[in-house]
């Protein structure tokens, strides 16, 4: 099985040709950056700080979604819909680790996963998946006076607050309380707040040094407190995730499909 | 709908007893102590810092049973075969917050549940409960290489270790694994351990000061960890949990039953 | 020695009672309340749950700072200047719990401490008191590029943000690096919020449930954490530390004292 | 200055390899392995996965102390003899980050300790050295009925239980308390342990996943806990600390030397 990766010069797309080069059953379908990128034109395996692979770094998108089964992209969501059309023309599936789409690229993924299989998910750890079930199945069973809360910590070169991952937490205990989270988020909290409003789910954003990522949703009921936490320790992870995800999506039939599916967390 | 308090006159029993006068529906069938407690002949409201309820602490057991839908026991193990056979004898539910039972209590518990229901928690707050399904559920989720740790914190005087309610979560992890957890406890590591055995599960406790309970088991992966933790802040919840399941309990068919049942979570 | 403890009808005030009631060596001078509050008139013991402790309360807030060697006000601030006044006036020691002073009530100290002892404190546990020293020791230590994040956590009935305690350890930080913390605090992010500015002192607010209050100050720097915690459980420790605060200050020289005085923390 | 590494082809060897390649103002005095290893004979920056330094790993230890003012060591205790006894003869600063030493090595210390500066520390992370200096003086400030407890977590391949740190830092809390650890500290627990005596330091080991190593101290009182934590999030932190603590001992007069010292802690 070929993956391909676009934007595999930085750092994410280091580790993507690292996890696949060490991954048993997949190869490297080959690997693009964009045009004028200092990456285009060297071997992946050195740029990823290996030993040469025999593929070299290009700006041909179209011929790297023609070469490969899957194809990864952690790039930016001006992207999205150029690489959904590709996905579709030459029948690859489509891994997606980019967030904060706009609605042409959620259209544009609509229409790719007719044809063929296509899986967006803002954070591809296996812990987090898991933990986004358990929050929404929490959220189910316990009664609105449970407040719900989101804290999560980030290095200090994130730009954004709260975290992709923090708001699709809150998404989840949303869903579980069969809420609208548009409705019912405190995005921060400062001066006078008044009482807590009963149902709305709140978060707190802490950044800095270089902390990966740490997430907590707090359930704070009468006399008692339920803490749900992942703790990120190394960027690999995210790597591990879309390469199990690309494998398990190459081959299957179109849809949309989610890290749930992939890892079978959904009876 | 009435209920009995057994060992009314300890810090529990009254706690007990509070949570029964302000709970609506239910009322108090009767309180006894053991034969010479300072709380015998005293009014069970006075005894427990609110008004009198006209309610006066006995030590007879057996009509407490005669007069109760329910009857709620935190006593010890050494009393349990005589609540057991008084339940069956006159139709009174029972719920047992006692934990360390020998075989010959265990035993009595079974023949009384042939006509009565009976139920029996190490620890009745909803939090706790919802705690041990989660642990199950992750742990039947997650491959073996992730690691489980327990780890606990309770008050100074607490006189045995692991915390009963932490052993139980021992054993939801080791269900979910297939495992027994006899046969893969680390109850606790000082010197020179060897590496951590593959699938085994490891506990650890803290004493201190006043903390009521404190629980959480650590899933350690590769690169991450999952943290389920539950914070108990207030002895109450203990009592809320046991009224609640003494009002689930009570004109139940016979059979054994678990905070599970009451809380709905089985499914 | 004596204590006198104005809006003694509270929940702080009922606290400030039963804390008087069970130490060794003072004794209550007497308990006031606003014209008009049920309390008024009762017995203070039976008000705070105790047998009666034949002090009634009274509106005569003048004949008890007349009658106490020292006042505890854990009122509003609007009653700051009258306190203030009434301390200078009998002689007698003042500790105030009481937050969010403007600059009439901070004058009004100033006049007061001329002539008598004056202590006042956001947060009178001497956990906290211990951790603010701890705070500013730490900042003092650590190069800016530790990165400095304060997150709390209150019971939902909260109705200010960051908590009062909060902002105080971020003027102990701001203090041990030499900043003012007006300039340097971002107290909640939301959105694009760029890159963490190097030397700020960031704030999380957590709402829920009926915690006490939990506060933990983060040092983040490259590849480590510092983390320093401080946890309630129980809301007598503001009243032990308060009583322990008047038996300090009664008797001595006029002046302005703090809680790090009390706990002789100040080497 | 010139920096020695014993033990080079090890995982520290490397992180120290690459710590001495990027600080300015330091170089490779040359670095060495057992006889037989397979670093021996590469050069020095490939085996740590830098470009080549022009330095080939030998087995001289004698010509890497007589070349370099200060000589890193992570090795193992049986070799800490030698060390000492070369740093002597050829005026060359020992940094040793090696514990579990015998009498004989400590003996040997302290002899080379005449003529050279040693530093010895069981972490040499600047978090974890401060975090000890705060342990002490947290322990020194609070009354005996604050209980301590210290819990740690590692990865699964470390074997052995408490952690050098761990314990290190109940020496700081025992120091604090005017007490001695091996009289007060409590290792473990399992089973029927009874009440916390007071004044005993307790320990809980936690092992699983890569968990580079997490310790928190905690001070639990009468109705609040203070609770000191560092997280480990890179293994680099350590080959700081110990480059730093070369350049600060080269060329200091003989003696004995801490972390403390290098930080600057310890007025």
């Amino acid at each position: 099985m070929k993956i391909g990766i676009v934007g595999g010069g930085g750092r994410m797309g280091q580790m993507l040709i690292r996890q696949v080069a060490r991954t048993e059953g997949v190869s490297l379908a080959g690997v693009t950056d964009r045009d004028g990128a200092a990456a285009v034109g060297q071997d992946a395996g050195l740029l990823a700080g290996l030993g040469p692979l025999g593929v070299a770094v290009t700006v041909d998108t179209n011929a790297l979604f023609a070469a490969a089964d899957a194809v990864i992209d952690f790039t930016s969501p001006a992207a999205t819909p150029l690489h959904a059309g590709l996905a579709a023309q030459h029948q690859t599936a489509l891994i997606l680790g980019t967030t904060g789409l706009d609605e042409a690229a959620e259209e544009a993924l609509a229409v790719a996963a007719l044809s063929v299989p296509i899986l967006k998910a803002p954070n591809m750890s296996l812990g987090v998946v898991l933990l986004t079930e358990l929050v929404e199945r929490v959220a189910r069973s316990l009664e609105a006076d449970w407040d719900i809360e989101i804290v999560e910590m980030h290095h200090r070169h994130k730009v954004d607050a709260p975290s992709g991952t923090a708001l699709a937490l809150g998404e989840a205990a949303a869903r579980g309380r069969g809420l609208d989270l548009a409705d019912h988020a405190i995005r921060s909290r400062d001066g006078y707040t008044g009482p807590r409003p009963v149902g709305d789910i709140g978060f707190a954003t802490l950044r800095g040094g270089d902390v990966i990522g740490d997430h907590t949703v707090v359930f704070a009921g009468q006399g008692e407190r339920i803490e749900l936490t992942h703790k990120a320790q190394s960027r690999d992870i995210y790597a591990v995730g879309a390469v199990r995800a690309a494998q398990w999506c190459a081959g299957r039939a179109p849809g949309r499909y989610s890290m749930v599916d992939v890892l079978g967390l959904g009876q």
